[in-house]
């Protein structure tokens, strides 16, 4: 089996979302599978001295112009949300507890989170939210609560957040494929073709 | 005849010249026509408060990595230039002087100096270095020289980096094509498929 792609990501970032709706069916097409891995912009931005996009002037303005029309474009379900840029904390916690065990869940959590924070303009922000949601795809309300608070779990989110950092992510959405690294939503194709291709 | 696109580039951005190579026949597949107008990111940079890209730690080395994939992908000559980031004052002043009169030789001009510098890795930032380019194609170097010097040239650079911003740019290569604008290389597929359509 070939090495699976990984695909970092921020719940708070729509150019994840879009990647998200993509990603998997992209690597299936040359037979690759895709571990998911949920990061946090703000930590890795104290390391690179970026800001986040919406608070600089001008590229903010430009970045939620791009993402209505990139919904548009890609027929994703889009809501922008009031709350952007929110917490994505104890998404990204709830989507570790989880990936270990039952992976398949995860992602689907993971899908069901961005959904809900792109497609419906929900903040998902508030850690009530966020085990809202996981109930509503059937995972135990108090488990859930439980896992936002344990030790371990946020030591998982932190040390995945460190080796992002030390493979060199920078932004969201991330893409490693056998060590190349592909930055952004609109790199799919090159992405793509880098698969297709073997690399150039 | 349909408005014209607006093709926004720093000589000093990479990006800006694979994008160089790819505007104008792009554009003309749509039946639209190319204004080139160089502009000073570091003067952007300014208003937006980013800073250039090789200075932020983990996106400069992706950057190096990623221009050279874009070179062998595109097949475009490229030597990385020691002396990047350049100063690209020189190039665009000179851009400008001429750009009025002889609109196309200007374009040849700005061609034959990103080739000079991402082609070939030439420093593009001394004002001699400048004139021996523009010399090369004919012009004539006193004049050129006097050009670089000339306080209505360096005004009409500063006014046109001044309009850029006003308009939203932030970045090289930006492209705005009936009020829409785009942000990069990796948008010139959009771009195609915007003209294509007439938007969505």
């Amino acid at each position: 089996m070939p090495e699976p792609i990984d695909f970092y990501f921020d719940f708070a970032s729509p150019y994840g979302y879009f990647a998200s709706r993509r990603i998997d069916e992209l690597a299936a097409t040359h037979g690759r599978t895709v571990i998911w891995r949920p990061v946090l912009l703000g930590a890795i931005f104290k390391v690179t001295g970026m800001k986040p996009n919406l608070e600089q002037p001008l590229r903010g303005e430009y970045l939620v112009h791009d993402v209505g029309r990139i919904a548009r474009l890609t027929k994703a379900p889009f809501t922008y949300p009031d709350s952007a840029p929110a917490n994505s904390v104890a998404a990204a916690r709830v989507f570790y507890w989880l990936t270990d065990e039952h992976p398949e869940q995860a992602k689907l959590l993971a899908r069901t989170i961005y959904h809900a924070h792109w497609g419906e303009g929900r903040d998902i922000g508030p850690a009530g939210t966020v085990v809202e949601i996981a109930a509503g795809l059937g995972l135990d309300r108090a488990a859930v609560a439980a896992a936002l608070q344990d030790q371990d779990v946020k030591d998982r989110l932190r040390a995945e957040n460190e080796a992002a950092v030390d493979r060199g992510v920078f932004g969201s959405p991330f893409f490693i494929v056998d060590d190349e690294p592909f930055w952004g939503w609109d790199r799919l194709d090159m992405l793509d073709r880098w698969l297709a291709t073997g690399g150039w």
